[in-house]
């Protein structure tokens, strides 16, 4: 069940996504949280640095990795706006997070919910609890904001 | 078909790899080529990065899109001496890499063949050519030399 703590996590994460949005990047963030404190902020730069990998879960995991000088996030929860994707989900498995907090699914490339469902694969050696829909609203909305500024400018 | 060139991109790939295994990573190699040239080189860097992203695949894959100035690896192909884990191959469809080359399989973990089939998944927006097996034996005997080590020194 999302909690006011768990609002207060993914209202982070929408600021890291707003981060993007304002630099013309497709508006995703992603918080990864300690003991009730932040340790890992991230939010999509693609484009910025002409990188497939840099996405918001990816910034935001290498920036708790150096923070907590280990790359087992053991304990960790991450909280990210949209659904991850493959590599994204993966990383998440990599790092050994606890828990996957999202705002709103990707029909398209999402990984948790809709095309796969790889965090609770018991085959892989770590399995991950989520939770799904928190600020869900909020999270599809700027997205939408988004792609419609960007249609618009195509015209 | 594995061509003579294929050979000579994962004997690169196997190069990485040995870089791995003598500062005591797991050792796993890889390059991206683009029009017969090494664009970017990786292994895994996973403990002394303290990185969970850090994996050879990755590596690559970031140096290619520097050399490029590109995050669209579009006609660049990857050589990987272990068949990539969920995350590598998410970071390759999000890369646009054409073709993956790998060497042995990965059972526990594998995303391309052992426990998903990632690469060729048409509800994805892009599609990945797949060999498998290139010079397999040597990719497979350096990861059993190193985990037979890694044994005898917890004995």
């Amino acid at each position: 069940m999302a909690s006011k703590n768990d609002h207060q996590f993914m209202r982070a994460a929408l600021v890291e996504a707003q981060k993007a949005f304002v630099i013309g990047e497709v508006p995703i963030g992603a918080v990864v949280v300690s003991d009730g404190r932040i340790i890992g902020r991230g939010h999509n730069l693609r484009e910025h640095l002409n990188d497939g990998v840099a996405h918001a879960e990816i910034m935001a995991i290498e920036e708790a990795c150096a923070t907590m000088n280990s790359w087992r996030l053991v304990d960790c929860d991450l909280y990210v706006t949209i659904e991850p994707c493959l590599m994204c989900a993966g990383a998440i498995i990599n790092s050994r997070l606890k828990t996957v907090y999202f705002g709103a699914r990707d029909p398209k490339a999402g990984a948790v919910r809709s095309l796969y469902q790889v965090l609770e694969d018991p085959r892989l050696n770590h399995q991950i609890e989520v939770f799904e829909g928190v600020l869900k609203a909020q999270s599809a909305q700027i997205m939408k904001d988004f792609f419609r500024a960007a249609r618009k400018r195509k015209k």
